[in-house]
């Protein structure tokens, strides 16, 4: 799934709703802190079902009890799309249920 | 689990049964290919499972069919340990069944 890319604004305005997300080397990223392993695994695994359905799937880096996030639309010319907005929202979901 | 630090031949000895496995800025590294997300993420589950009951977990970064591995003992001065031998072979184990 390519998406469209997000204009500035359009970008700002998402980063207003979506709390600890920041733009870092062109990247949506967020640092995810859960009380254990088996926890941030679990939210992997819940995330993983969702971005198999989008058919768009994060970069992600686990030690431990801490999971650090990357998103960025491959297909189109990496940059920051709105399937990046979608997937970082349904994370926040998942995350606060 | 702390486990306890592995001498210079013994860690040699461990890697000639370990295929694709190496030393990398003094971690245990391996790179795994799956032929999809759904795969790559379901071998995580599995083995995640085995690193709690183990008590001991990898560092690991996923990017789509791939998973970057990395192993480590930080109870032990960032040393390379038989815990992480035996979690490498457990990875290996899971890969192939």
């Amino acid at each position: 799934m390519a998406g469209y890319k997000l204009s500035e604004t359009e970008l700002q305005q998402a980063l207003n709703s979506l709390p600890g997300w920041q733009i870092k080397e062109g990247k949506l990223y967020k640092e995810y802190k859960f009380n254990s392993f088996a926890t941030a695994l679990g939210w992997m695994v819940t995330v993983g079902v969702h971005a198999e359905i989008m058919e768009h799937h994060p970069e992600w880096f686990n030690v431990y009890s801490t999971v650090w996030v990357n998103l960025v639309t491959h297909d189109n010319g990496n940059a920051i799309s709105n399937l990046d907005i979608e997937l970082a929202k349904k994370m926040e979901e998942i995350y606060s249920s």
